[in-house]
């Protein structure tokens, strides 16, 4: 093992770009004072930014390096897929300790471009800076989509329904987990919620067989909470939401973590979470083919509310017809705690 | 005066996008998942990242947040001039601390979408995250250029010859005079130093200027120093390089700053030194052809020497032709110092 201090700058910017296959359509890649990608023609170029603090995004105790790489790769693939993007190309950035392991690095860009190919996309560039202080990734991705077809926020309108891939709170119901429990946090039945949380999985193929249904008017990652990201979206859309007033229940996993923590089953799956799922508004005359077209996938929505006419006004609605507004906003990195 | 602890992650968001214009060619700008941009048709994409970290990067004692912003943009801007690339499209990641002030980081916006904008260049995205430890800044930068035509690091031959725009080494004697003199480097006759380590400005003009001529055949931009940069270029172009043992000595402000620091003006000139300078390799019979394209943007090359054949074998040459070897390499900012 060798750190960064001993190696240097150069040699390891050497190693790190050494062996790495050129993508397609990489006509200058890593190495040189910028990567020349060339795009299909005719395609909208779809570009996305997002970074992993130690300590505020990610606890570097509980997570490998390799998972560390994936789950960057994640949180930058989700936003594309929010956007029903082919992703392409991606740039690096990291700020380390001149301390860092050499290797550590090496297998944080494993990976990464690991989950990245998986995706279809590729490493293209990047840049190594040392920090004294907490460790940061971050990582541009840029994709493509057909001419004029990105999916955006704005699209939704009321009646349309709500619906979110996969197991939404898990992730932030692991990282409550971590916090509280510890080492204790690893029992097999919390097992789930820690996957969420250290190895999210971004909806690349789901997004893209959506896409070519034609059942999405609207789209966002939950990369905040399900709450926060509702309420960006019904902003963006000026309209407003329903919800059921049960969600989370339904998650065993989710409801253990709810009575280990002594909060609701709800609570969790809509508050504060990095799961990046997407949360889609689905025209309701398309509803069958958008469920097909995530099973094509091997994947399955859950249909979860309808967006409302009164813009803003997020209500969760209990089996009785009883209503109660949702005041849970999105995860602020800048808030005490 | 409000901190980024009390303004709240999603309203300092909002400041950061609101009243921005939409730049040509954006389809959908910052605030959705992700930016929608929409490529010429038939050009090539190039892209690159540069990161400033406080303390490492700058001084933040010694520059406004405004300088701090266009020193962003330049160097990024700097990088797609050494492709000759028109710059487009910006994607901003911030790693600030909660005590932060929300104007501060506005005032660092609008110096950086000056500086981009002047570039034809416009911000399409970006995130903001919290820091503990020292404040970082990355940028990636997005441009377009004829396809097929950016220039590389590649293409330098035997006896081309070796070019550079403005004057070398100023930026790092200027940071050698601010950590040797402190307030006392603010001497007017060393201000062309301090100067060009704080208000950097990147090539861009001159780059597609030259590209036009046809008379370059390589190029690097000059952001580790002039020996490192060109020891890359040789190293990429698999040839060597000899140049002028006098260089620095006709640069007034350096030669002081060489007497105040007691080196060799040479030192400095080609000594570690982020100066967003192009470092060119200019084929002989094009020479007349790139100094007009220069000067047609108000802007001169010098000529400093040319590439050799001996791989690597990078060589001072003086006056009575007496050679010695070039040991300097760029900058490592992992390097105990």
């Amino acid at each position: 093992m060798a750190r960064l201090r001993e190696v240097g700058e150069l040699e390891a910017l050497r190693r790190l770009i050494r062996d790495r296959a050129a993508g397609p359509g990489v006509i200058v890649g890593p190495g040189d004072d910028a990567a020349v990608l060339r795009p299909t023609p005719g395609v909208d170029l779809v570009a996305t930014t997002d970074a992993l603090v130690a300590g505020r995004h990610y606890l570097a105790e509980w997570i490998t390096p390799e998972e560390l790489g994936a789950r960057l790769a994640a949180a930058n693939l989700s936003d594309l897929a929010a956007m029903a993007a082919t992703p392409r190309w991606a740039l690096l950035e990291t700020g380390v300790g001149a301390d860092h392991e050499v290797d550590d690095l090496l297998a944080l860009e494993r990976g990464l471009e690991r989950a990245l190919g998986e995706a279809g996309a590729s490493i293209v560039g990047g840049n190594l800076s040392a920090t004294a202080g907490p460790e940061w990734l971050t990582l541009t991705l840029l994709g493509e989509v057909a001419r004029g077809r990105a999916w955006t926020r704005r699209g939704a309108r009321p009646g349309d329904l709500i619906a979110v891939s996969g197991a939404p709170g898990r992730a932030g119901a692991g990282l409550a987990l971590a916090r509280r429990l510890g080492a204790a946090a690893r029992d097999p039945a919390l097992e789930p919620l820690l996957d969420a949380w250290l190895r999210p999985r971004a909806h690349v193929a789901l997004a893209l067989s959506l896409a070519a249904s034609g059942a999405v008017t609207a789209a966002i990652d939950i990369s905040d909470g399900l709450a926060g990201d509702l309420r960006q979206l019904c902003e963006a859309s000026g309209v407003g939401a329903e919800i059921d007033a049960a969600l989370g229940e339904g998650d065993a996993p989710l409801a253990r973590a709810a009575t280990a923590l002594g909060v609701g089953a709800f609570e969790l799956f809509a508050g504060p979470s990095d799961d990046y799922e997407l949360l889609l508004a689905v025209d309701p005359a398309r509803r069958a083919a958008g469920e097909l077209a995530a099973e094509a996938v091997g994947e399955r929505l859950a249909f979860i509310g309808r967006f409302a006419a009164a813009p803003g006004v997020i209500e969760a609605v209990s089996g009785d017809g009883a209503r109660r507004p949702i005041e849970a906003s999105g995860f602020d990195h800048f808030a005490r705690r």
